[in-house]
């Protein structure tokens, strides 16, 4: 890490101007870490802006700094400008604008083990829960500032990323960043209320209508639900306020494996699976295209809802079978 | 506290032989300080048991040393036994069987700033958010050892009575504590798995229940439920698995206060409220004989459930009057 620290020092020396980019459908990870990037720079007097391809979404309208925050343009910042990727494990989820662009990443700084390393820097831990507290690490190796303002950023990724410190690979570093972090001016209470106290009456009737239509099959062991435009349209909710409400399915202790399929525009459906630990769900997701992580998995399928549900009962049942007493 | 600290010393000195007490209907806090408290003295060589008038609910089954909880015995102990008592604000709240002993607790260390201090010692810190943060702090100071096992118990009581670091007098100190509890031993993931993710279905099944039967009012600035018997029928959740469900109601932006009735044996009715900030539910749950903090409050009535309702949406809705614009 001693050679990526002199290149990152040398990387901001050499620039006076940024772009920071996180993944399309940002959570609170990218955009606490990408905000809290760019406010560092800006405190060592450099311009710095944040490009999301979604804009920001309606859950983080708190997040301090937020103006800096711009819908990904569709023409590439100047040459002399770096580009700095941040919690994004793929150059494609970048975005369709940044691809456009035809730049690679000057920096790429991630938490997800399967990131390739598609940065000119890459500062990868896979072991790290979040990439707020990578980017925290790099902060104290190289003595550079973290404002109140960016210490906020940084507690919102890494306390949404370890759901509030309930995830594996929270560790007793972990801890001790959040200690860090609070002492530098995040407040815990109010970072939680504002990302799990501040929901949408819309949004708990459909999370309602969702648990009451949830399933459990094979001996409860699967639980899942299906999130449909007519649910949406009954009870009002936006999307972008949706992450998913696979966590209340996974409070059932027999609970392997819970899913959720959600109709998308144009025909895509839109699959989310997570496991207990048993299941490899990352494995089950790569026959339908998808991919993640080992206990947390996505798919975008062109097959209609039903089918895929289908064939994802079928897929888990497999898997589940080598477990059955 | 220097004065109390050697009273500690010369108390644990003095005794062969220790009881350790918490509060009727224990949670992960008084579980937790009272079993991590029976450890240390076990590792400092003493006998310690650990009393509860409740015995050990089925949730908390997988604390270790659950094996040294037993019910609160109709017969004191020995006059030669010390009594502490962990995390309960007051005398009456250690149970019947303790009371009927008569004794004086030797120690009584909590966190509740309302704890009038009916020990011979009194170790009282209001601003700590978990007795199990209390505890940690006097182990410290007194130099200690924290065993492994009792390790993971203070983790599972700070972790649940700080809602997973979300509650307010969450503080960088807190953090620090987990961290040292994580590097004694104590597993987050597991921790929350355990307290979290281990529901029955029945369990689920109820919460859908009253989820879906959760009334909005006052502009949505109120929401309640009402849990009957009939539900518990339905569903074949038990009571004892059951803590409460405000927390699925609190995260609506607009509720200010949310509360539930329900319907106990004997004509009781028990009612649990909770405010984001504005209201003091200690004052309104005083005026039907109950009490707790200004955020959270509880009261045992005899009214049935909707007679308590009608008075408490009338009280609730008088408090809000204020803030109406």
């Amino acid at each position: 890490m001693k050679d990526a620290l002199s290149q990152i020092k040398d990387l901001i020396h050499a620039h006076r101007s940024f772009v920071v980019l996180s993944h399309i459908r940002p959570d609170g990870d990218a955009y606490g870490t990408s905000l809290a990037l760019a406010l560092v720079l800006r405190a060592l007097g450099k311009q710095a802006v944040v490009y999301s391809q979604d804009g920001l979404s309606r859950n983080y309208l708190f997040l301090p700094g937020k103006e800096l925050i711009e819908r990904t343009p569709a023409f590439a910042p100047p040459a002399d400008t770096a580009i700095l990727a941040v919690d994004t494990s793929t150059r494609e989820r970048l975005g369709e604008s940044f691809l456009a662009w035809n730049r690679v990443p000057d920096l790429n700084l991630d938490h997800h083990a399967s990131n390739p390393g598609y940065g000119k820097i890459n500062i990868i831990d896979g072991e790290s829960p979040a990439s707020a507290q990578v980017l925290y690490e790099l902060l104290e190796a190289l003595d550079y500032p973290c404002p109140p303002e960016a210490a906020v950023n940084l507690y919102v990724g890494l306390m949404t990323d370890t759901g509030s410190f309930r995830f594996r690979q929270t560790t007793a570093r972990t801890f001790e960043v959040a200690a860090d972090l609070v002492t530098l001016g995040a407040d815990p209470a109010l970072a939680s209320q504002h990302c799990y106290q501040s929901s949408s009456v819309e949004r708990f009737n459909l999370q309602r209508e969702v648990l009451g239509a949830s399933r459990f099959t094979c001996g409860n062991r699967v639980a899942y639900y299906h999130l449909t435009q007519d649910l949406y349209a009954k009870t009002g909710a936006h999307s972008d306020e949706v992450e998913n409400f696979l966590e209340q399915l996974q409070t059932v202790a027999t609970v392997e494996v819970a899913f959720m399929l959600e109709d998308l525009d144009k025909g895509v459906t839109r699959a989310s699976l997570r496991s207990r630990g048993k299941i490899d769900v990352n494995a089950i997701a790569a026959k339908f295209g998808g991919g993640g992580h080992r206990l947390a998995a996505g798919i975008r399928s062109s097959l209609p809802a039903a089918e895929l549900e289908r064939k994802l009962l079928a897929e888990i049942e497999a898997a589940l079978q080598p477990f059955t007493a």
